[in-house]
């Protein structure tokens, strides 16, 4: 078989002044380098060109905590009370949705992260063969679990479900798409059940994701019916002996963030959502002292409104200055890095997330050319603090071209918004 | 003279449900009606016709607070401590601005915010007259003053040339331009200069609009060197008599609120400015609760980085919910009039800021085309938490289509880019 050659020329990248084009060579699914010349003898047979003349090459960013099936309920419930919110307007529609729900919905959502320059995102859900055909089909980067609620009457059949999908799809395309193990949240899932969760991580080698001390609620819950916080509950039962992605972490004690470290947990922030639900901000700062890993999410359309990773990246960067009351709590190089080469960590992709040699080739060129891409004193800063994700114009997955200028290669987007636009009306009326 | 005439067709509106059209039509500069149907003997004649079919047309934004010729200094200096940014980046290279720069910084700004659906806003700065010149020939409306720094030298002349700004240009454009009077902080304005600015202020029936307790330093000062708060300060000055337009307010004691309601002051808030400089988070909750007026401001390019109003309003709605652990704080609707009507009133627009018969023709068309636009449950949500400033299709500003198509109908978009980049170019250099 041949290999795939791909050139992008004349693009910009972050750490070297406006105005100086790069070449970016990439063979399969690997960056093979990023230069400012050529070298002499380059072969150019076989090689497609893309021209990158007033972009900016980046790595892609890496959503790290989302449910892409959600953006069926965008603007569907916003601004009410968190249980009114879920008890009756959520749960009651999501009750209702059929496999093809989720097909379209996860279509859409994909599109639309493609669309703002985000390469790979996790997820957890149900029907998650559905997620995993729609993120193969758009050629997206995935880390999938079946969301398991352990006190729920089906709980040993979604298990069942999420080995089966780890069986199904897990390394599909060569590491393109992981499985992990999803049980859904401390408060959702008895000691017993999480046990099982913990025997088939072995059985498998497959990690876990989970959504972990998110409100004060849920901490004050623990406390009450164990006696200790969710970490040192999960601690204790065993589960943070695996990898674990740990999604939101807005409220931890010292002791927490010393287990988590000592554990080496991954952490997928959620800025947005933990503000729009009332959650509270988390502590960004204290956790990359302890050095953990952190990561970046959009969490669900139903509590941000969009999947919009560069807003999140804003936000923060944004939220910890005020926070600490320290303009340098989070530079933007800090922040950066965690929304693309650390979010690749947190979802266990290794050589992610890098625009150097030896890396997997996710790259997203961005246009430069509305307005807020001037005067250009600091390329990185604008892309933090001022870009837009409709600047994303490009993307790359493993060495393959999945948006261009705009638009998705494989698939088309009207129908995409048409199907989802009749799922959700049907829904509604189920 | 013949009456311009505009009739937008076919255009959705937020309080009505997704899918049902409506006509707006316009003659001169306000809106005659907003319906369903035309009126059976609506006469075409002389009638131009905009096809709004895909599009939801709202107010337009206000941006009540800004330094729109600091576009010139976006992404020169970001990530530094307060005082190191204003004395060793920003004041230096401020100090060698010259007339033109302070033009093409506010053409570049301008054009930004109504490629973002800003339709109005307010400036505090120096060469004043080129920010009101770019405003003349870009079609925007607003509000401008001379940035008056009372301990300064130069701070008779400034003075001057304030009033003489409110002599050239006050109600020009039948009241698309309106002039105030910029005292620049209390930390920066002595006794008798306020006085003298209160003074101006009754000579020419002028506002004031002035930066106010932003960041917890201020107001540690005001108390160790005038025993009182900044806004008890100005209370005694006599500066409140006057209608103003307090910048920030971030630090606020419940007697500043007090007198605030009581003087019928008007807030500008900052929120990502008020982030990424670390002052801290407005009380909006309680500002709202004693009856102040409150819109909401980009503030400059410089500590934001962009103009981006909608991204502002977000960020208003998401901030509060999580400060006061309620996501009921802030629902869209009320983030949404803060941006719109409320700005208006903020900044002394009266009959501004609804879509609505009788009120001024300041409206956008946002393009409801991408993904984050389905599905469409609800209009207004899908607008506050989840489009994007480059929705913003079509702008009209007192009845003139300014906007169109994504793109200024008055200037070169391409030279006004062209121009910063060789000013900010040129002036780092000088």
């Amino acid at each position: 078989m041949t290999v795939k050659k791909l050139l992008i020329r004349n693009a910009e990248v972050t750490d070297a002044p406006a105005g100086v084009p790069h070449y970016i060579y990439i063979e399969d699914n690997k960056i093979v380098f990023v230069k400012k010349t050529l070298p002499e003898n380059f072969d150019f047979a076989d090689v497609e060109v893309l021209e990158g003349g007033g972009k900016l090459a980046t790595p892609g960013l890496v959503n790290t905590h989302g449910h892409v099936a959600m953006t069926l309920l965008r603007s569907y419930a916003d601004d009410l009370d968190l249980m009114d919110w879920l008890q009756n307007k959520i749960w009651p529609v999501e009750a209702k949705m059929k496999p093809q729900d989720i097909y379209w919905g996860s279509m859409l959502g994909i599109y639309e992260m493609l669309r703002g320059g985000t390469t790979c995102f996790a997820d957890m859900y149900a029907e998650m063969d559905e997620v995993a055909q729609a993120a193969a089909k758009l050629g997206i980067r995935a880390n999938l679990s079946r969301g398991l609620i352990g006190a729920a009457p089906n709980a040993q059949e979604a298990l069942a479900e999420n080995k089966q999908l780890f069986k199904d799809w897990h390394n599909y395309d060569r590491g393109q798409i992981r499985v992990t193990l999803g049980p859904h949240a401390p408060y959702t899932c008895p000691d017993d059940f999480l046990r099982q969760v913990v025997d088939a991580s072995f059985e498998l080698g497959a990690e876990v994701q989970m959504h972990l001390c998110e409100t004060k609620g849920e901490i004050e819950d623990s406390l009450r019916d164990f006696g200790m916080t969710p970490i040192a509950r999960m601690e204790k039962i065993g589960l943070l002996e695996r990898g674990v992605i740990a999604a939101h972490c807005v409220h931890l004690t010292e002791e927490d963030m010393d287990i988590m470290a000592a554990r080496q947990m991954r952490v997928a922030l959620n800025p947005q959502s933990n503000l729009k639900l009332a959650s509270g901000i988390a502590p960004v700062p204290a956790l990359l002292k302890e050095g953990i890993c952190v990561g970046i999410g959009t969490d669900g359309a139903s509590s941000n409104n969009n999947l919009d990773m560069l807003e999140e990246v804003r936000l923060t960067a944004m939220l910890h200055k005020a926070t600490t009351y320290d303009p340098l709590a989070l530079p933007a190089a800090a922040v950066w890095k965690m929304a693309t080469e650390d979010g690749a960590k947190v979802l266990g992709f290794k050589n992610l997330g890098r625009l150097e040699a030896g890396a997997y080739a996710d790259i997203v060129l961005w246009k430069m050319s509305g307005p807020h891409w001037y005067p250009r004193h600091n390329k990185l800063s604008l892309l933090v603090y001022a870009a837009s994700s409709q600047d994303a114009e490009t993307v790359l997955v493993n060495g393959k071209v999945v948006l261009k200028d705009g638009h998705l290669t494989a698939y088309d987007e009207e129908k995409i918004c048409a199907e989802t636009a009749a799922c959700a009306k049907a829904l509604l009326e189920r």
